[in-house]
């Protein structure tokens, strides 16, 4: 798991006087930046060399998330595939779950326009943060 | 349907030089605002009266989407429900579809922080923005 | 004169009720991309051929701006110096004045980090867009 | 002075690979929330009882700003008017000073659309962040 901690900023807020759900997008964008180190150690972010390219997002709003308190936003991997992994996000303040989420993620060759497969060897580093199996009841 | 246009910004790139995929989320929010207008006539977006809470959000990134030709996002209802409807948006660039997504939106009554029924007449408003079933084919 | 019209979006607004201002910056910057084209026709934006970069921006907040009607952003070329421009903006919504600011910009070699001069064959353009000098009373 | 810490996003770098210029008016209000707290402690941001309208922004580009080293803004108070206030911004990177800016910050009633004067006891506060006159050199 990787962790994050985000302070709301004022322009996060909108009219009804909360986070606007939006700003949940960047955030966990935010929070995925140390999965992002693995396929791109210097995080160079250069077209020719960087791997990645986001396929699909989603996004829960189970409580409202207001301004000031801290938010922390908490990433796991949820899925290793051949060519694509699966993150999943929570995002808490003061002891709230406020919102979960996922992002599916193509390695990508960007020169080529192709997929490619996720090397052996990023995956064992992947492993690291998997979501644990919810265990079954006795 | 409902449909907006927008032109991206250049902060709206990344360093990979496309748009970054956290601006879909305030595109469609953006596009979203004419299904506001069905339940807040005046967009007052005062909380005591604003009848609307955001429950789930989802991206799919088909294609990318580069720096400046004007990008039309259409939103259609694609459920209404009793007390929640579903929009389906679509994010199209010089005739590539780009993106697709879903917003599902829960009417809400922030007074009493309680879920409750679509008017009718909201429903039949809702119902002139109604996604087509597909077809059978012949 | 350089204008574009953009609709303000829900996650625009804050906590008051209006159009942060930090979203003025996002909008002035949007302006701009017609001057930018000057410099780069083709909108590449890559830096090892993009020969702008940022020195200064300032903005007056005259008025307040609200949700939902549209705002006209104007830029016009206030100075055309050797190796700098400025351009001055005013932001505009339903006939009243709401925001004016300018930038500098530096004419500038990403691969050197050097300033260069700007070519005169750029300056003429650029001049296509002069602010109009203050009118003596008679 | 009041200090934040902030980490730059994926999503604020722009197509020349560095941190986009109109994220810096987001992380300058970032770190102005302490300074509101003067004016209202636990930060409702009620626009009945909130007391600051922004009145003016700049902001000094000094050096770019990366992807990833997290950046430290810093503000002062440079000014403690009668119905107005000066504050002033510093973005430090990896020991670099990247960025200045200022904000002008009017007292304000949001009921009557009146300036108001500063009470002696905000002042009081205020004058704790003051920024320290230069020294004339022996």
């Amino acid at each position: 798991m990787v962790s994050v901690t985000v302070t709301p900023r004022f322009g996060d807020t909108d009219a009804l006087g909360h986070i606007n759900n939006v700003v949940l997008a960047a955030w966990f964008e935010l929070a995925r930046t140390d999965i992002f180190k693995v396929f791109d150690p210097e995080l160079k972010l250069d077209k020719r060399t960087f791997p990645l390219i986001m396929a699909h997002t989603d996004y829960d709003f189970v409580d409202q998330i207001f301004f000031r308190p801290a938010v922390e936003v908490k990433v796991w991997v949820s899925r290793i595939g051949t060519k694509s992994m699966t993150l999943y996000h929570e995002a808490w303040q003061e002891g709230r779950l406020c919102s979960t989420g996922s992002a599916v993620i193509v390695h990508y060759d960007f020169n080529t326009g192709e997929t490619t497969p996720i090397p052996e060897d990023k995956k064992a580093l992947l492993a690291q943060h998997l979501l644990p199996e919810p265990q079954p009841a006795r």
